[in-house]
């Protein structure tokens, strides 16, 4: 803190925490609450295994963290219109629709402690309950009425799509590369964050300079997420929580700790990392030396601070905006996305 | 043909073809060839998996029936306003991915002939390319600008999957009524069949009369041309040609011949179907002689009885119209798609 702000007053709110999502779960709460009765009722159909299939992946406690995000950036504004809850509810039925796809993609039987909706009910109801989802998602955001909306989230879906093929192309190629891995996930995750929150300017109808300041913070919030996501899929404070690390390395999937670990590994490295990620020939101990590798080459450490970075420009983001209740709980789930354990 | 009409003049144009596609696609050829450049302009990407994987299959030689029906619904309301170029591509990419996702749920291996994509490229490929041809068909349709269309195709899309769910829990299920199977049929292929004809009335901006005749002849069509895809697959003139039958039945899909020959059999052939479709344990011989059942209760027959209501009603929904060439096309081709051995 600067030698001459150390004596301002506090203001009369809480004392802000350093890097946590309870303030911005808190601000929009109440909010939430009406987000989560449009998804349960939009989730149901006469066909029995839609609700049931999509109420397991639905209800098995992911963080509604787009949906959060929508809600914030509509208050950011000062929108008070209330078509960002079912607008909300249609960025949390995109993100589910690709959860649902991705397991299958991966052949995950775990998500967040829970068996997947695969390992439960086979992979043929997940993908096709997936695009029930996505195209609910649609319908919704149809009633809703704008086609500013209707291409942010359509767009922002080819997106995806794209990062998700793009992602698939480079698995268990250790010839992939940094600027490979950024593409991807700028694709499969920070789009749909950027238009989850552009959509907060575009319900307040504000001008597009706002719209675009947000379209921007949504990006490298997505990044900075997506970043810290997989360093601590290697990470020992994760497994000390109890958490499952390794899947990644496990699946041969590219991440940039591993694209700078193999970068700088010796040829004798880098044939370990081959045998690992490439053949997918693995040993026991074989995740222990990949996580000795990546400190050895600070590729964690570098991983985080590339983070940080995507961070710091998501907060210079919204210094367009108007210091608000709103913009205080962003800007604490800008330093929780980062500094987060889990 | 009555009496009184005998000694008419023909007129100038060809001879009326009794049930033909081929009328119908000499109508709108040149329109489809604007609309085929646009399908291959769109499914384009950076990725080049992308357009790898939605090229072989849209390549793959379909009839390209549902798009043609936009284009001959339009011309039959006299559209001329080439909107209709780009929603009828939207809904070939609707269907192409449900054909991806679909072959992926149905462990397929050939599609017309041809292996299909998740044979090639895998399961993932084709459940995220599936991904990106619906996204893309949402982007179109957002470009275009309607929200009328947008919400004709995502309503459809939402029947489709939930359709294709439904489908996915009558597989392997001989209690299986009639009923169960007419609302999967109708949701799971005339819903898109419905819209693509329903979009004609759209672009064209006629009452909402038309509108409504052509939602009813697109889903009576539909269903009509599902229910005679379904016979096919048990059907001797189709093996004459060259074509595999039989799919339906070792995967054990409850199709309507099966539905009627278990309804209708003896206690041991209730236990034939039930031990083949059910269990899914078939011998040599098991489909020649299911198709012997069905023969001997006249269960393709009757399928084809049925498919003949759907079409007689088809027509019956044409008579707002006035006569004109597209509508004659129409007409041959409800003929074409009940009497087609094919």
């Amino acid at each position: 803190m600067p030698a001459d702000r150390r004596d301002l007053p506090r203001t009369a709110s809480k004392p802000p925490l350093s890097g946590s999502l309870e303030p911005l779960q808190e601000l929009v709460a109440d909010d939430l609450k009406q987000v989560n009765a449009i998804i349960l009722e939009k989730m149901q159909s006469p066909v029995a295994l839609i609700p049931q299939l999509a109420g397991h992946i639905v209800a098995a406690g992911g963080k509604r963290l787009r949906p959060m995000l929508t809600l914030a950036a509509a208050r950011l504004c000062g929108a008070r219109a209330q078509r960002e809850y079912a607008l909300a509810a249609c960025v949390e039925f995109i993100h589910t629709a690709t959860l649902l796809h991705d397991d299958v993609v991966d052949d995950s039987h775990l998500r967040r402690g829970l068996e997947t909706a695969n390992a439960v009910w086979g992979n043929k109801a997940s993908v096709l309950v997936g695009d029930f989802l996505f195209s609910r998602a649609f319908q919704l955001m149809v009633a809703d009425g704008s086609l500013v909306v209707l291409k942010l989230l359509s767009d922002a879906s080819v997106t995806i799509a794209e990062g998700e093929v793009h992602q698939l192309m480079t698995a268990n190629d250790t010839a992939t590369d940094e600027q490979a891995y950024l593409e991807v996930i700028e694709a499969k995750t920070a789009a749909l964050f950027s238009a989850a929150c552009e959509i907060g300017a575009v319900v307040a109808e504000r001008p597009e300079s706002d719209q675009l300041a947000l379209r921007s913070f949504g990006l490298n919030f997505g990044n900075a997420f997506q970043l810290v996501d997989d360093i601590l899929d290697y990470s020992a404070e994760q497994q000390a929580l109890g958490k499952t690390i390794g899947d990644d390395f496990r699946e041969g999937k590219i991440t940039l700790p591993l694209v700078l670990a193999f970068a700088r590994g010796s040829d004798e490295e880098k044939a370990f990392w081959r045998r690992c990620v490439e053949d997918l020939e693995q040993r026991d101990g074989d995740l222990e030396q990949a996580i000795a590798l990546m400190q050895r080459h600070d590729a964690l450490r570098d991983s985080k601070d590339r983070a940080r970075r995507y961070a710091e420009q998501a907060r210079r983001d919204l210094s367009v905006f108007p210091n608000n209740p709103a913009k205080h709980t962003l800007l604490q789930a800008i330093d929780f996305c980062v500094e987060r354990l889990y």
